[in-house]
């Protein structure tokens, strides 16, 4: 059964491996209250994960350990469980889809696990992990349904007790639920009155479907960035320890999460992973009532790939009117990017690229269509540089 | 005259903003030491700057503050004395050049200081502070060459010290003098036998050329993506500390700068602007003798815009042959973009863009070139694709 006490043990073992990490404040994300962020992020292995599967790994018997580990994950479970058994002195298996980004592979690999590549999809790494452990006897490593992963992510909740004993509100991801039920059994332990809520990406709501219904469900499919939170169906012991101990749960949308992670870049210097910034995606977005409270987001993890951070602040930029693309219909003759040129370098907006199409459909044998990309400053500033564009005689195409 | 007992008092005047910013081991950044970050990123304003303009403004006399203080800056300094006047409820005035990004601007009001956009750049936004200091009887707040200035940047080297009493070595970033000046003789005086070594961008060499010539020297220009260190002249109290203090002076180039922010953001999930990364750089590229030592870089920053961000990570994305374009020379006949789109993806990698031209010069008239943009492992993924290429009968230009 998980106890305080188990959680303050695992506290106490994780003090071997595992960082406290930082609370810092983020005054710019939600001015109505005083928002401060638990930077699991910046947690070894890029995310909490290490603490569960520590001491998982930590409470085996010698005989269980000396036949070893297995884990199956595309993410943060793997390095956590990697490091864990490589602290340990444990040997341990990992089944990876062979989809998975390479970057997670080699950092699971560099943790001194013994990697497996499986073709296909998470289910295909699932079941092979799943013959590994009937055939060695290695035991299976949940990456969340199991109390022991619990009340080690549950040594979070403590910390931020400690480090914030007057916290009036907790934001936690919501994956499969290990990390919010261990957080969640320990805030109300010891501080009652501290709300706790969970938050979901709306492409992956399973535990908010659960919860609602009043049973542990499982979604035919899930679709989210945030790739670290994207589970079918809660654990049993997890979907009933939210029931008891979570105050609510709310869902972020994708351009949510986007933005959050965005904005923590630009606000907090941190990099944050889809699953990690959902929390301050509900806080920045109103998902919860946090005025005049003094409220923790934990920021779960930072292992977010570098080709979709890239898009994501692509997207973003975009979406803030940060940069904007506009096309015009132009006269194909001489001297008109040039007259173009000058009206955008006037309103103070610095072009990235242009381009020119000839062969748009509907255009005239003479006409041409010129794509105009630029770093804009806001969408009113986008708007102004579409009006000067109209005023001067030019001709904008949606 | 700078001592000790001066930076153990901005110590204590700084409990009231600054914060005591976490150390955080980075172990993938140089395995042949022990290498830690000290994470002036994560300060409020994201940079270090708040430390010596809040001393600097609380030492001044009751009559002096009621004149309020002016600056000059198009970065960090100007939010560390928006913060810092706010704090001490004293009216600031920050002149900044009106080609600024918008982002440093707008933080800069946020944190309550009046702003002048002046026309032009740098130069000339320090000739208008000049004159409203003059006008109007304010307090001039210096970026670096101010005793008071550099005393309250000598906190870090305390904080360093006191987090992590047996360092080896520490490297910190130089523009104008004023961290290092204050960190060195900080560390200097605790802990003689610690080395302390200075980096600089290679476009900006000034401190470098300066002690390398025995004596304080301008550069006629600076060019570096490091733009809180791009100083064309050290200060003479900063260039006599570095003198007196600093054991070597390295520099680094503009790849090393944009592989070290993207090194941050990848292992460590941090965000540094070019001038906080310089110090990793250095380390990453052997710039300095660690081997078998415990060595902290002072990430003095993280205020980048995001811009610029976006394209130090393309940049970087192509440098470690993590993202390719290659160029084929097709005939212009149906099927062609599916025989490459099918060997690509049978490489394994993920096709970003294509685009055709028709007109490439020394094409024949029914011939065309197909620019495919790739997201690969890395070179060695590129040169397999380049390869299988080739060998289905494709004409690669390069």
């Amino acid at each position: 059964m998980l106890t305080i006490d188990k959680i303050y043990d695992a506290s106490k073992v994780l003090k071997e491996v595992a960082r406290t990490t930082d609370i810092i404040q983020a005054p710019n994300i939600r001015p109505d209250c005083e928002l401060f962020l638990k930077t699991e992020n910046l947690q070894v292995t890029g995310s909490f994960k290490v603490r569960g599967a520590y001491y998982k790994i930590h409470n085996l018997t010698e005989e269980e350990k000396s036949h070893g580990v297995i884990a199956c994950s595309a993410g943060n479970h793997a390095q956590g469980v990697a490091l864990a058994a490589a602290r340990g002195g444990i040997d341990a298996t990992i089944c990876i889809p062979s989809t998975a980004p390479i970057s997670k592979i080699e950092a699971t690999r560099r943790f001194g696990a013994h990697v497996e590549l499986v073709d296909g999809v998470y289910d295909d790494a699932y079941r092979r992990a799943c013959e590994i452990q009937e055939e060695s006897g290695r035991t299976f490593i949940h990456p969340f349904n199991d109390e022991d992963v619990i009340a080690g992510q549950g040594t979070i909740g403590l910390e931020i007790i400690n480090q914030m004993p007057d916290v009036d509100a907790v934001l936690v991801p919501i994956g499969g639920g290990g990390l919010i039920s261990g957080v969640a059994f320990a805030i109300k332990s010891l501080c009652p009155k501290c709300k706790v809520y969970g938050v979901q990406a709306a492409g992956a709501p399973s535990m908010y479907n659960s919860i609602r219904d009043g049973q542990a469900e499982e979604l035919p499919s899930v679709s989210t960035i945030a790739d670290g939170i994207a589970v079918k169906k809660p654990g049993d012991i997890t979907f009933s320890l939210v029931q008891q101990y979570v105050d609510e749960i709310v869902t972020v949308t994708e351009d949510e999460i986007a933005t959050a992670i965005l904005t923590l870049i630009e606000q907090q210097k941190l990099i944050a992973e889809g699953a990690g910034a959902v929390s301050v995606a509900a806080a920045m977005f109103g998902k919860v009532d946090l005025k005049g409270k003094k409220a923790v987001c934990v920021v779960s993890g930072g292992n977010i790939d570098v080709n979709i951070l890239s898009r994501v602040i692509s997207r973003g930029l975009l979406t803030a009117g940060r940069t904007a693309s506009l096309t015009v219909s132009l006269t194909d003759r001489p001297g008109e990017l040039l007259k173009v040129s000058q009206i955008v370098a006037r309103m103070g907006a610095n072009i990235l690229a242009v381009s020119h199409n000839r062969s748009a459909e509907g255009t005239a044998i003479t006409a041409c269509e010129l794509e105009v990309q630029m770093e804009t400053r806001d969408h009113a500033h986008v708007k102004a540089i579409r009006q000067a564009l109209t005023d001067a005689g030019f001709q904008l195409v949606d």
